[in-house]
């Protein structure tokens, strides 16, 4: 690359080797503040999640050839036209599977032991085992959406000694091989003792959890949501989580409004934790080795998570959350 | 049988249904408050855990020939007299593999995710994502004692993705064939960042976690202990947590004197829960299902769990904590 732009970069991202690694492959390196101070015979663009490049504001950049982002979501970036433009755009697919799939069995593991209550209790001097958890063992565990995260914890369900069904779009052989039973979604939400969504948010998914889905999760399900919020219909949702004959749990996606915030809050059986699934230190890790790979496999010219390839963006729609 | 009586019991530790069960093995059954009431012309005897049963006490009640332990441990009970006047004494082993295990990793989860603190912070409305959680996968997970609940611990570390490695008297051929490596007990400590303390507690395992091997464990090691506190020198490990430069994590054991829950208290990297590691509704009912099937099976002429059965003494002391 001659002109590398990272917009909205203030050089804290990545340690310095990283940063000698990415300037390894561009004659020139450019930090901007904003879409707007892009210098015009820019090349590579490395954007941050959230970012926005329309038409018009690709358009004004005459060479521009590849758009990396630092994240999995590019729903702000025009990737149909960059396409019949030949640029590459590059996202980050699947670094935060383990963290939030192990985030789920936490998040799981805590409420069926009451491990919070436990552990603040004995720290007080309070040893009284006045508790009464439950197993995974045994449980119908339902995962809804078989990508990355999915599959990972389905199958680590079945480790824990779970009974797994799964829905997806598309049937899974290797998932079935192993023992997770395909379901229609509408059964798999009415057998289910615990149930995972691990959907992409995209205009066929949207919603996917109507308010019919909604009433028919057995009462006493667990229904954890550690993907976007929109999948649900959430008005039904809360008249349903009133009845408190269910618990849901999330790991708040930064899309969720203050408002649904609220009106979860006074519910106790809405579980609502901060954004954090996807917060490990290996995750952050190789979210920046990907990142950095995938400008160095441009410039190789074997480009890597390469979401204007069709049959990736295809792959990914299906995929990562 | 003749006559079942039951110490310490006041009914309330069944459902009736199993009381109906236990009523169709023994021509007449009576509760008793202390050993020293029971008829003496005895021929089963159903204790709790704890119950102590010596030589002398035995020899007072010429028919005894079977003892049910609701418990695992019957340490208080002398097998060896017993086994020399035919009697046989059965306990329940291994009724809570599962809610151990699961415990373990819903506490490992909890410290790695800082999933408590994430929980009751959005609670009061604040979901700012300054947490930085690390995970099970990739971790060297180093397993001491491949009784059930070891195994049942190595097998789901495997499924995390971590490093398995574990130390048992005896090689175990079925986990070293599933991927789970056998170490040198001070190497093992020496190596893994987590390691889970799985042994029965005998006059062969405690103190196994001496003072030279407490001071083995690597710099931020987490150390999980389900099992009784007298298999680690509890005194070198104080001293090793003053460090603050390890985690310890424990479902204390009834026998934990309160001088040293006193001194773990106050220590920020030693993590007490009340002694709820075993405590779920399906430990719960198999634990039931076991006793009465052991009284069962006694009659039958095929006793289950016998612990004066030569063979299974020196299976169990190796099993379950």
């Amino acid at each position: 690359m001659k002109k590398l732009a990272c917009v909205d970069f203030d050089g804290s991202e990545f340690e310095d080797s990283y940063w000698n690694e990415l300037d390894s492959f561009t004659e020139k390196r450019v930090l901007v503040a904003t879409a707007a101070e892009v210098p015009q015979d820019t090349d590579g663009l490395l954007v941050k999640l959230g970012a926005t490049y329309n038409k018009d504001m690709m358009a004004k950049l005459p060479n521009l050839k590849y758009i990396g982002m630092l994240g999995t979501g590019f729903g702000g970036i025009d990737s149909g036209f960059a396409k019949s433009k030949g640029i590459t755009v590059t996202n980050i697919a699947d670094y935060a599977t383990e963290g939030v799939t192990e985030f789920t069995f936490g998040i799981l593991l805590e409420y069926l032991r009451d491990l919070g209550k436990a552990r603040s209790q004995a720290k007080e001097g309070n040893y009284s085992d006045d508790f009464s958890g439950s197993e995974i063992k045994g449980k119908k565990f339902g995962v809804i959406g078989l990508g990355d995260i999915g599959v990972r914890t389905a199958r680590l369900a079945l480790a824990f000694g779970a009974e797994v069904s799964y829905w997806s779009r598309n049937r899974k052989k290797d998932a079935e091989d192993a023992g997770i039973k395909y379901r229609d979604l509408d059964d798999l939400i009415n057998e289910s003792d615990i149930v995972t969504l691990n959907l992409a948010l995209t205009t066929e998914t949207e919603g996917i959890i109507t308010a019919a889905r909604v009433g028919k999760f057995k009462s006493n399900a667990i229904f954890i949501n550690p993907s976007p919020m929109e999948l649900i219909d959430f008005s039904a949702l809360t008249i349903r989580l009133k009845k408190d004959d269910m618990i849901f749990m999330l790991d708040h996606s930064d899309e969720m409004s203050e408002v649904q915030l609220g009106q979860l809050r006074p519910l106790k059986n809405a579980i609502v934790y901060p954004a954090i699934a996807y917060l490990t230190h290996e995750a952050t890790e190789l979210k920046k080795r990907i990142f950095i790979d995938n400008v160095k496999n441009y410039v190789a010219g074997t480009p890597t998570n390469n979401v204007t390839s069709t049959s990736l963006t295809a792959a990914k729609a299906e995929h990562a959350p």
